[in-house]
């Protein structure tokens, strides 16, 4: 256990949680009657309510963003590089939140939650559910924490898609959307590596059509090469090559299927980690959600018009080895913001690490996120607007 | 059944096989005793034997190039667009040989051959070979067809790896050599999804580490994962955007995970397809030839010191598009083959359709890759130098 936490790190946190017990109406047609949502909080609520920053998550994120749960914690949460005193995400200045979302593994409700319709888990019997799903009930967090309005909502990758429909689905609650590393739909490649991902995992015999929680098991196999497709596709051709290149295990080949190379144990190890930690029907739901998100098809695909009624101001980041949500698909958004009159910052981050660089803190990254995000805090010292 | 070919149809054609009973030794350390090699040949040999050229075949490919086998064949030989009478690879002119490799399911020795020293299928038994084992093999070819320098050796992506090798381990045998979307080594990357296809096919429960055909079945959802992920890896993101875009299948979102997009429903079909045609023990052979080939290796990393002793001049072919063996890495091959004082001509051909564009005849490519064979075509006649 060590005896102290970094002095930059927001510290021992616990996780909190709300009930809600008025139905949400799911995009899909389905109803929700009642759900918990699971969620953390860091920094203090100013009294005028006008400091609270929302962070969205993605794929397989989850509420614990920043500190430890535990003086035995070895890693603080996913993003404390971002989020803490000091850092982009100024705790000094923001309240912030980062909740687990519906349909998640870490202690919102989803599939390995109780049904109480039929008193058993709900497996592949939870409805799919959308971004905006997700933000609507987010919307129901927010009320029950009395934040009228956030004066930012971040979020990278999937979580850059909670932020850009909060600011299209509820225009006065956004003051500022930061969408990272994100994208205003998916393309063909992008829904085709879901696919597979799911297609892994529905084929595993250890599935059981996705009630393998009454079969005492897990598609253990199947949700690795899940994450080992996925994995891939979060690195950059670059980065791996300098993690990894073709270094070999051993000195000389074994001419066999044994994992020769140091990039196959990687991924196998980062396989198998994923596999024992997290839910096959969550991965099913939140790679559906990532094809299905397109804000412009309400509005005949113009995502101009989409972004008509927004009043939030926005900043876009994009990295310039990122494949999986290229430059080009946040130009895309920068552009139809622009031509839709917006108020929108725009940077290109030279960093190597493919998707993966949004939770990475190069340099120019922190510097340009943090000097938006004072901005954003000098703001709130006004009041909310 | 249709009642005449094609006029520039190299016609029908029959597949030959031949018997080698000189032990092949493998460069994992293994002995081949005996081995068969089933083989097609288009145009006539001439009387100097000095218009031979043999086409070597990439990762799923076989002996069947060109032409059809019967007159109900649907579709003619994989790479007939470029083999045939008045194509870049002249059968007015060339005497085109091209083989199913060792390892193979299509008819030469593999794991689907009997293993004479146990009287069953080989299965996993069949050892690991490599480029240089193909090159080893494809030399003994020769040698019975009475080839003693092939007037040109022309691959794509794996079979440009032979045709590398070639140069390099025969120097007199080679008087050019054509490397089209190829590359002198795998990256990290390209390991890596290599490495989760293998893991597909050898984590379904069908597999019985390799003995499936014992118990009368295949890994076959493993084989569509595989090829589901390879597929994706052989088309850029914008020919997937075009085919596909995110067309769905129905007009309105079923909200569930039934193929509810036209790339879900494609790759499925392909995978599909190619899990009932393709061996798992092969598709895992030639993942790891590819893993293994590296030429530079023998010459303590230096790829100019591999090319010093070659004879043959080159030439090499790049697609914009392609993301699995980029333009770069062609780049590499070219500027090694300058360091070494080669006689190398390079081209990057502007395609949209990623790496399968090497079997896509596209009218820059199909001019040079003719321009160039007609060269060829012309030293021929000269006789053999």
């Amino acid at each position: 256990m060590p005896e102290t936490l970094p002095a930059n790190s927001v510290g021992l946190v616990t996780p909190q949680t709300l009930q809600f017990n008025e139905p949400l109406n799911l995009q899909g047609g389905k109803v929700l009657p009642s759900y918990e949502l699971i969620y953390e909080t860091y920094g203090q609520l100013n009294a005028q309510s006008s400091n609270a920053v929302l962070i969205c998550h993605a794929l397989s994120g989850h509420h614990h963003a920043a500190g430890y749960n535990s003086m035995d914690d070895k890693k603080p949460g996913w993003w404390d590089s971002c989020i803490g005193p000091g850092k982009p995400i100024d705790t000094n200045h923001f309240f912030v939140v980062c909740l687990n979302n519906l349909g998640g593994c870490n202690g919102s409700t989803g599939p390995v939650s109780i049904n109480p319709e039929t008193g058993k888990l709900y497996g592949p019997d939870f409805p799919i559910v959308t971004v905006k799903d997700w933000v609507q009930s987010q919307a129901c967090l927010a009320d029950k924490l009395g934040i009228k309005q956030w004066a930012a909502i971040i979020g990278g990758s999937l979580g850059g898609m909670q932020a850009l429909q909060w600011s299209i689905d509820f225009p006065d609650r956004v003051r500022h959307a930061v969408i990272i590393a994100s994208t205003s739909k998916l393309t063909a490649q992008n829904i085709a590596f879901n696919e597979v991902a799911r297609k892994a995992i529905t084929s595993d015999p250890h599935f059981y059509e996705g009630r393998f929680y009454e079969h005492n098991t897990i598609p253990k196999k199947g949700l690795m090469l899940a994450r080992m497709v996925g994995h891939i596709t979060y690195l950059s051709d670059a980065s791996m090559g300098e993690k990894f290149g073709r270094e070999t295990r051993n000195k000389a080949f074994g001419f066999n299927f044994d994992a020769e190379f140091e990039v196959e144990k990687y991924l196998n190890y980062q396989g198998e980690r994923f596999s024992e930690n997290f839910d096959a029907n969550t991965y099913l739901l939140m790679t559906r959600a990532l094809d299905y998100f397109d804000p412009a098809a309400d509005f005949d695909g113009s995502l101009e018009q989409a972004f008509r009624k927004c009043l939030s101001k926005f900043l876009v980041i994009s990295f310039s080895t990122d494949w999986r949500f290229s430059p080009e698909r946040s130009e895309k958004i920068v552009d139809a913001m622009v031509e839709a009159g917006k108020d929108v910052s725009y940077a290109e981050i030279d960093a190597p690490h493919g998707h993966d660089a949004f939770l990475i803190p190069t340099p120019r990254y922190t510097e340009l996120f943090t000097a938006y995000m004072e901005k954003v805090a000098r703001e709130c010292q006004g009041g909310s607007q």
